[in-house]
């Protein structure tokens, strides 16, 4: 079975992590609301962005992870909190005013039939902001399917190249919801995150995208596959002048608002 | 002699150039600033934002167009505004705690050379903030030098690769700047504006990108160029599902503060 997310390692790029979370909360066109749903809160660091900016409403976060939702009630205790799947969840009460989806839904399947589905739970004028990483071709990402694929890696992993849902192409969301939308903005923020050596690199994904497939190894080849991969780290992201090495880290917004 | 810059078509998609300029000037990470520099300041819309952030700054426009000074001018009485080359521009008074750069530095050469100038003009503390386009390798931007390069239009464009300064590679930025500075952060964020028609398209780059362009040309062939491209631009932009045309924009920030 997949261990648990480890709060205290994705914590570790909180302030980078929370950028995207607020640059797409800058973007949200509401003045005001009364019902927030923050999907895949993880820690909870997306969901005070949301406390803070809509003071009056009824914020609720969502996530599948025991730890994640442990951790944000103890940050947040003025927020509700709940253990749900994002593929299956539906709001209990009203129609939110805003559904949040920050660094979620890329873990969720089957983008053509979910974010309908979301954006048709809304309140009228209500707004479906989505942020994902869109890294899957980076070197980052390319490497460790790349391990996974030799041996002796393959044998645990033998579909290294479908471990995580693709996401769709930019054009494709925007088709998907301005059908319905009274507008829909999309774009793509690519990043570069100044880190100290490849193992810090190495450090930012293994909190994420590195976990689906370290957790497919037995506990031998883990710490070789580790190795593996932050060799080839280590030659992609070369350093800089000031010795530095920029991870390229390109995440795709959408912002729909519902006609009123 | 090239015409003189025309701020009514410039402002007609105000809320769109004037985003990145908004979210250039989030990043700068200044609590309070003295004396603030606006290169290349348009019709002032960028200028109106620095002077709402800074509310006790001298904030000081400067661009190369008298026409675009006199509009800026009118907009705002309490800003100076100052006919000046960015080339060769130099601050007359004190260091500037911030000198802001929005979609213009793309016009100057040189940037090995006037970016680490510009950085060393700042107060200690002081921060650089450029904004540029980087749609030089868009369809937009490929298919002007592609009509320019053909008959008859050739004739008067015999350098049409060479029209704009072609900006250097994100991390060239990074090495120019993080040797001198504090800190040094690099994006780029790639806006999607939905446009009515390829004509819509080219009206865009019509008030900037494509001058350089037209200018060149007699006025007979002034209007065969503009139709031959907008031509090009239908093909190539396909209309999404509402009908709507989506016009890709990279855009390139820096955000350089010195040391304190």
């Amino acid at each position: 079975m997949a261990t648990d997310w480890n709060p205290a390692l994705y914590r570790r790029f909180e302030g980078e992590r929370t950028r995207p979370a607020q640059e797409l909360l800058a973007r949200v066109p509401l003045p005001r609301a009364d019902a927030v749903v923050d999907l895949g809160c993880g820690p909870g660091n997306s969901t005070e962005l949301l406390v803070h900016r809509f003071a009056s409403a009824e914020v609720v976060g969502i996530d599948n992870s025991e730890a994640m939702i442990e951790s944000a009630r103890e940050r947040l205790p003025q927020a509700r909190f709940g253990l749900a799947d994002i593929s299956t969840w539906a709001p209990a009460g009203d129609a939110p005013d805003l559904v949040y989806a920050n660094a979620s839904l890329q873990w969720v399947p089957d983008h053509p039939t979910l974010l309908p589905r979301l954006f048709a739970t809304l309140a009228p004028g209500g707004v479906l902001a989505v942020q994902m990483p869109d890294n899957r071709e980076e070197p980052s990402h390319q490497l460790m399917r790349e391990v996974a694929s030799e041996a002796p890696f393959s044998t645990f992993i033998p579909d290294a190249r479908g471990v995580r849902t693709a996401i769709l192409p930019l054009a494709a969301y925007y088709d998907l919801l301005s059908t319905q939308a009274a507008q829909v903005d999309v774009w793509h923020t690519i990043y570069q995150h100044p880190l100290p050596s490849a193992e810090a690199i190495m450090d930012w994904v293994r909190a994420t995208g590195l976990r689906p497939f370290v957790d497919r190894l037995p506990p031998d080849l883990q710490l070789r596959f580790v190795a593996e991969y932050q060799r080839r780290i280590d030659a992609a992201y070369g350093a800089r002048a000031v010795g530095l090495r920029l991870l390229a880290f390109p995440r795709l917004f959408i912002v729909a608002q519902r006609k009123a």
